[in-house]
């Protein structure tokens, strides 16, 4: 015989989906019989019961009691106890980190930002700062430290995330081949994930933002930097050595060939963010880089909206640059939906030009989508990560 | 209670799953006992037994009678009878037809091929034509048409795999809107999957090519025209709208933005194809397209790799276009590997001029490969599906 195959069949591998099923069931339902769990499930009544028996045994839900009969014994009611524990969705930028505190059925509780300008920002200043917020978050919500069952952290680099370990982000100091989850999990004692803050974007889009109805789609962010997250057949696409979406050093027709070290800006990423739209501003009205502090790129993009044609002409370039982006990925993807994010990303005067650029373009069938400024996709992608990973941290792990 | 979930844990759903990967074992295996099945597939006894009871009543495995015991009871020995059925794989080109027949074990029993060229090549004609090989060729094997268990066709088109219908091939007569699979059940009474030939190239070049051992591979194919398979995690990606890897229409470095109809060549695939190679050469050379027959692609791609100058000059022009394809591919998709083939696509000229062009390319991290000349890798691809679904069609259905 010559391998194995996968064990789809085991029993414990089975009731551990059976019972990730069911958590998720519950979640949406918040209270329910066991009978409605077996119409919504299509499980059988045996193997709701036994699983129903492990969740009680474990604290996620709670008996509430008879429920309304419909004509015969009136069913005994459950709750899926989302105050049970908490889980944390962590963002490091660049500028800052932003912390979202949910209970176990993803419901706000809180939420904190610390600057890092001016800090120390080497991975272990950071996990400190992390620390920190953690704890204040949690007495202020009156949760133990016990009760956070997963923290889920977005970071602005290439991530492999089966290791936890992050590449390298060259706008924070030392942050090359950091082994983040090893560190984080020491500060707070949980289930600890680390993604690329692009797929966790994705992910949040995915979960409760543009894209919820969408199988394959790209979430592209312009703004401070260029990066791209892919949901291919309902999971980010991650790739061989954990790159996949790396978009900011694509070859387009307007970009040379050129290529940078790894560690530097693309050409594409030069022109394409703030600061490179800020420069253009300044060569195209004269001023140099240090008045220019007055106006930044929203504000070009703002006077682009308005009609200044010098400002037009600047976004003009970028949107015949993102449509030859959204053109390619089309292409090779063929995705229902692009979505453009960032301050760059998701103003109305790149996108409504570069949906012209794209008007009667027979191979750009995508839809183009603009994803909504501040709805936070990145924190709650790590939550909507987290909420996965619940049914894994509290129930028994299948033998394999 | 929402929405229903995935019914993962149904009995019937589960039993389907275990012999699907019981047949795959007992096909990789040819005989054994068993106890050797309960080792290799992880799964219990008793599921085995009843799975190996459903297999003898379809005649798709045979008892052997006592097995070598190894000190113990003799163990009873089954074998899976490769020969109880066969299957048929076909590749619709604008030339010509070819066909594949293998047993159930994929092992090649017969082929033939059909021309095209100076045929009626309308939807009907074809299947007509299928038809009569695929007679002819059950003859000379001495199969039954019931002993067909699926036909798998590859076609030069964006195809509904769901539906079974062929969107346009532009080279045939009155291919548009073609539903494929209905003609040809009609003609082969057997389960029938339309599949476009990127994508079954793409999958041959797993099942018995060069990338059997990658999760996340592109195949892309240069020659009479341009095209990709993608397969990513495990399986083709095929699009919200069954186009991905439509990359004849790519904005590159050294490409035009001008985009053309769905229906016409790309200027990409106007440069890197055998007929562009060719009208390049006759430009270079100073010769009319009509006294140009007496070379082609080919040998203007032998004379590159003896050092003519005029020939290397117009290789290398496709082999900086090939570098532009697989660095974009390489940042958005991060593959483990790019396998180049067709005629161009595969000849050493290009390839290593295209390795050279990506050396010292720190974001080309992905290993690029090329495809065995006339290995059949549409076929290939055809007849792994066509393995793939025979539980479906032998055994009886799951009840969802």
């Amino acid at each position: 015989m010559k391998k194995k195959s996968i064990p789809i069949g085991r029993p414990s591998v089975l009731r551990h989906a059976n019972a990730h099923s069911i958590l998720k069931l519950l979640r949406e339902c918040g209270s329910c019989s066991r009978a409605d769990l077996v119409r919504a499930s299509n499980l059988s009544a045996p193997t709701i019961t036994n699983v129903v028996k492990d969740l009680l045994a474990e604290g996620l839900v709670e008996p509430l009691g008879e429920g309304e009969s419909s004509g015969g014994r009136p069913p005994d009611m459950i709750r899926f106890k989302a105050e049970r524990g908490c889980l944390l969705a962590v963002e490091i930028s660049a500028e800052s980190i932003s912390l979202l505190l949910t209970d176990l059925n993803g419901n706000e509780l809180d939420t904190s930002k610390f600057s890092l300008l001016k800090q120390k920002t080497t991975p272990e200043a950071v996990c400190g700062y992390i620390g920190d917020e953690l704890k204040a978050l949690l007495k202020k919500q009156k949760k133990t430290r016990e009760q956070l069952l997963a923290l889920v952290v977005g970071v602005p680099a290439i991530t492999n995330v089966e290791e936890g370990s992050v590449l390298s982000i060259s706008t924070l100091e030392g942050w090359r081949s950091v082994p983040l989850r090893v560190m984080l999990t020491k500060i707070a004692n949980c289930l600890v994930i680390v993604e690329n803050d692009m797929n966790l974007a994705a992910l949040g889009e995915h979960y409760c933002g543009t894209a919820q109805a969408e199988k394959n789609f790209v979430f592209i962010n312009i703004g401070t930097n260029v990066g791209a997250g892919i949901f291919l057949g309902g999971r980010i696409h991650h790739g061989s050595q954990w790159s996949a979406g790396e978009i900011a050093y694509l070859r387009l027709p307007s970009i040379s060939r050129r290529q940078p070290t790894i560690h530097e800006f693309g050409e594409l990423e030069m022109v394409l963010t703030s600061s490179g739209i800020l420069k253009s501003w300044q060569e195209e009205t004269g001023k140099a880089a240090r008045t220019g502090r007055e106006i930044d790129a929203v504000g070009i993009l703002n006077l682009a909206q308005a009609g200044d044609p010098r400002a037009e002409k600047i976004v003009l370039h970028r949107a015949e640059i993102v449509a030859d982006i959204i053109v390619d990925l089309s292409l090779i993807l063929n995705p229902g939906l692009i979505l453009l994010g960032g301050e760059v990303g998701s103003h109305p005067a790149l996108i409504d030009l570069v949906r012209k650029q794209l008007e009667g373009d027979e191979f750009a069938v995508t839809k183009v989508g603009s994803s909504a400024p501040g709805n936070r996709a990145v924190l709650w992608g790590a939550i909507s990560l987290a909420l996965d990973a619940i049914p894994g941290v509290l129930l028994p792990q299948p033998a394999l």
